[in-house]
Formats: C-alpha cells, structure tokens, sequence
C-alpha cells in the first residue's frame, strides 16, 4: 500500500523525550544523550533536517560499535589564559561543542575572547547549535568543523575539503539571534540526492564530475564545488579557513584524511578536530552601543527592499520562522526516519513520539 | 601623440622612498607615512592594484582636506584581558590597523588570542596588509572592515553592505604566509569598471541593475551582488558578519551611513570601524604540530589533481608569485597614476620614482 504523501508530526517534547531515552538505551551517558539530543532538535526545531533526529539511527549505530566514547571523560587544558583544548576522549561531538562552546563563554566573560580548539572529536551535528549556545549566553558565538572529503578545490578535480561548515550567532534585543549557519561547498550534498530522487536538473556551477567539470546532472555529481562559482577560491579559501582552525591547530585529521561519516569503518574513533569562539560584546562598547547597533543593522536590513517577487531576510530568519511553525505544529518526521523509529522503540522497549499506528 | 602600452614600472625602493615622501611633505607624521606607504605597497607588490599606490592621491588630498587626521594620537583602552579598543583620532585606517594588529599580536602572545576593534578610523586599505603582519610574527592574523554600501543583499534592490572583505594570513614552515583576502562581494567593482571600459560582457550573478536584477552588461552597473550568485544569502552572511565585528562592536557608522569614499565631501571623518584578531598557534597543540599540519595541508593542496587545463592554487599563492615576478622587474604604474605622480612631485619638489622622461 502506498504511503501517505503527508508526513506524520511529533512534537518537541515527544521527540525530545524519545531520542534521550533511544540514547540512554544505548549506552551513553546522561551528559551525552542530553548534548545529542539538544543538537538534534536544533536541527530539526529550525528545519535543517539533514542534522536533525534523521541522524539518531546513526548516532545509536556509531555509540554502540565503537567510534564514539558513549562514556567519555572530556578534558579541557590551558596554558594561555584566554583559550583552551578540550580533549573529547572520542566522545560525540555535540557534547564536546556545547562543553567547548560554554567555556569559551566563561572565558570571554573574564578575558573578552576565548576560543577552544577540540580534539579527539566527532561528527558535531548543526555547527549553528553551538553558535546559538554563545548568543543566548548574550556573547558573539563562532562554531567551525572540518568534515570527510566531498568539496573540490577552486579549479580542481579531487574530493578535498569537508563541507566544511562556518556558524555564528549575535544577540539581538528583543529579537531572536542572527545567525548564519553556512557550509562552504556551493550546495549541500542532500540537495544532490533530492534533486536526483525527483529527477531535477542542478543549478550551474555547484557540483562536478569526477573530472572536476561542471554538471547540472545530479547523476553524475562526484563532488560538490565550492561556493562562488566563477570565484571559487574563496568558497574554498574560506573551507581551508575552517580546515585550519579546526584540524591543524587541534592537531587533528585534515579533511581527506577522515574516515567516510557513512562508514563502512564504524567503530574506529575518526579523530576529529573543531574550533568555536566567544567573544563578549561589551568588552569593546558599552552594552548599549552594541544592542543599539545590531537593532538598527537587523531593523534596517529587515525593511530593505527587495527585487520584484522576492524578499529580503536577516541571517537565521527563515529558519526561525519555520521554528515557530514547527514548534506550533509538530515536526515532520520522514518516512524512513519513522520506519527506524519503530525499530529502535521496539529494540529497546520504548514509546514512539507520536501516537499509535498508521491508519493503512 | 599615443600614449606606449607598455606601462612604466618602478623599483619598489623608489615607490617606497617617493610615496613615504610626498605624504610627509603633505603633512603626514612619520608613523603614518610610513603605514601607509607599507599598505600601499603590500597592494601593489602583490598585484592588487586597487590598493596600491594608485591610492596615494586620494590618501594626500584626504590627509590635506581634514577628512583623515595627518597627525593622530591614537589611543588604546581596554578592560578585558585580551581584548582592546583603538580610538584612530580620524586617522588613517592603514596606520590604525598596523597598530591594532600589532597590541592583537601582543596580547596573543600573553592570553592564546588577541582582538582590538578599532574606532574613529578611515579606509584601511588592503585588508591582507594586516593579516600578514600577525603571519610575519607567527600568528595567525584576521583583519575585517566594512566599507560604503556598494553590495545589494540576497534578493536585495538597494545598495546595502560595502565589499565588506575578510582578510586571514596563517604562517607556513618554508613558504610564504598561507593567505586569503576577499571581498564578500562576488566581484570587486574595479572588474566592473575594467569591463565596461574593454566593452566586455561580466559574468552571471555578479552584478545588477537598479532593481536589483542580474545583468551582464557593466554600463548598467548600479551595485553588486554578493558572493554565491543563486546562494548569494552566504555571501551577504559573510559580509553581515563583517558589518558586526566592524561597526557594530565598536560602535561605528554602518555600511549604508558611511559617506562615499570618492566624495564629494572630503573634509569630514568618515567614523568607521574595523577589527583584527591574532591567535597564537602554540597556545592549543604545539609548535611543530601546527607547523606540521600546515605544511601536510599546503603541500597536499598545492599537489592536489586540478581539471583540464586548470591548476590548483593555495590561498596567496597567485598573488606571491606576483610578487616575486614585481620584486625583480618593478611594479608597473598605469599613466593615469603616473600622471598624478609628476603633478605631485612638482607640487611637493620630490624627484618621481622612475628615471627622466617619457621619450615622446
């Protein structure tokens, strides 16, 4: 029988409650399921799905076979007073960005700037979650991650950087926070296989042949192309930015040295590096200088006029629109993440997020 | 009679000497003749000839006309260990970020990390100038500024950020600095005016008309687009971000309230802001780590596959092997600059920078 075209919904607390008892069940421990679990819904709360609770299957998979510590004894160090490392003893990488994300809070707060560079990491999940961390903390936050090889370089023809993701987040009064979550390929890879799986020709200049040619034919895409097109070299200047706060001062794995995130190896730690900062605004202006400012920046961008049959939006406002809507009305779970739900509430003797059966 | 088209070149010690020269006898103290001459020149030595000592007449009439302060008493406060703020007393933006750059390097040295926002500042120049003096001392150096609207936003109709450039230099074992410096916008507006006077068509997505709409044809240039044409809201991101830690961390004017950099009023302090960063490497693994993991990541890059007919270049490395090519056969001056070099050594008494006269 064919499945339904609308999607069934779950609620936030629902889901909040089913992907930490999911990862409870599995083995990790409270400070972990709860680090996971927060990351997750940021995702799915503001619509970026593909980091979203789409990825607790594989985060049960990679907790229960190895490559991440579901117990582990994170260890931060300094010897310099405004930055710190933080080794993540192969610990998920959302509990090692929010833990390395709320120090460099404490930091910032005493010393203006702190940063802290992450070792021994893994996959971190939406970069613009830890960002978030520092803005409701009132501070400039900065996340940054490198990520397995899948983006050319500017004129190459070689998987190379990560997607290799930027985010940051700035208070803003009375307002949620601005906030730019970009990766630094030209497009996501979901958007390759969603434009194969409806048959849609690609837009120009975003992905490529394994010959490193352009391609609209979503088919053939062996890797994705920087962002900028025709100026690739800063779509690939700024993913070698992230590559080096995140992997060479870590001491971590570049890019083309990390482990598939798909496997087949998955139980061996993938030694990831990440890099995020804080920065406290009043340590510059007073607080009201600032506050005033980004009011009449966000205000004034807000109000800017648009091309005809189009708008203009802040950094972060789509995606908090949609948080509001999904936070009125439930979010969409997709049909292979409710399939593995089903699976995982009765592998480990759970209640799925949403109400009985599908009516078939 | 037609002016020859092969362009006069002079020795980067005559350019030095003439334009270190002619803005102390236009007034300038010694610290900023010496800024400012060193910025010009990093643009021209490097082949960004936007920034290169073409700017001397406008930097000498801005310096006599009171725009810019010829003799500041710039001044350092701060409250935070490892960060500061520079008042630049409406001096030169070049001379305000050396010496923002250089307390940044400072406090790097003590705290892992250093950032000093910088007030009551004008244009600074090339961005890459500072950045590379943090790489000089072995830091890694970011150096933003915000600039007079030029840029329209992601589906924007108005000019709304400047080009906004993000500057990062990161020092390499045996090599010159690893070397990013771009503008967020998805072309320089000198490619506009280079087009349109070559009657050449741009490319896609990179610039538009009053409406905001795309156009190839330059004559109907009204504003640029930013970086990442379809995606272009990661290039007005990238340029909001810019905008922040520029403007509205030090409280100065934001893009769409800076008077334009042409004129006409040339008398008045633009109060713009800017902001540099300096990390310490060995403040998070070691020094051979790092110098490791760079030297692995440069290498690798630099031998990574490119397409048909292409080469693969690491971030700097098109514009030192300018240098190298300028350092030994001089610097090309175009005639509209070298026109204004004989009327400024005739208004000063300053012998010009290349020998005799033009055969005619």
């Amino acid at each position: 029988m064919k499945h339904n075209s609308t999607p069934r919904k779950a609620t936030i607390v629902a889901l909040n409650d089913f992907c930490r008892a999911v990862l409870l069940a599995a083995g990790a421990d409270a400070a972990t399921a709860d680090a996971v679990t927060r990351a997750m819904l940021h995702g799915s709360r503001l619509g970026i799905d593909s980091h979203g609770v789409r990825l607790l299957h594989h985060y049960v998979t990679v907790l229960t076979e190895g490559r991440v510590n579901p117990r582990p004894q994170m260890q931060l160090s300094a010897a310099f007073g405004a930055v710190a490392s933080l080794d993540a003893n192969d610990g998920h990488g959302a509990l090692a960005a929010y833990r390395a994300m709320e120090h460099a809070v404490q930091l910032a707060g005493q010393f203006g700037i702190g940063a802290v560079a992450i070792r021994n990491s893994s996959h971190f999940g939406p970069a613009g979650a830890f960002a978030i961390a520092a803005a409701d903390a009132g501070h400039i936050g900065l996340a940054v991650c490198n990520s397995d090889s899948f983006v050319r370089l500017h004129d190459g023809a070689q998987r190379f950087h990560g997607t290799n993701p930027i985010a940051c987040a700035v208070p803003v009064p009375q307002s949620r926070p601005w906030l730019l979550d970009m990766a630094t390929s030209a497009i996501p890879y979901n958007r390759v296989q969603l434009y194969k799986s409806i048959g849609q020709k690609l837009p120009d200049g975003v992905a490529s042949t394994a010959g490193g040619e352009d391609t609209n034919d979503p088919q053939s895409v062996e890797m994705l192309a920087p962002l900028g097109g025709a100026f690739g070299f800063k779509g690939s200047g700024l993913a070698g930015l992230v590559e080096i706060l995140s992997a060479v001062l870590s001491g971590m794995k570049l890019s083309f040295d990390i482990a598939p995130m798909a496997g087949p190896d998955l139980s061996t730690p993938r030694g990831m590096g990440a890099f995020v900062l804080a920065i406290r605004p009043d340590a510059f202006a007073d607080r009201e200088t600032f506050q005033n400012g980004m009011r009449r920046y966000v205000e004034t961008l807000r109000n800017s006029p648009a091309r005809a049959g189009a708008s203009v939006l802040a950094p972060g406002d789509r995606e908090w629109a949609k948080a509001d809507r999904r936070e009125a009305g439930g979010i969409p779970i997709d049909p292979e993440t409710e399939r593995v739900f089903r699976e995982l509430s009765q592998q480990f003797g759970l209640s799925l997020p949403f109400a009985g059966h599908r009516a078939e």
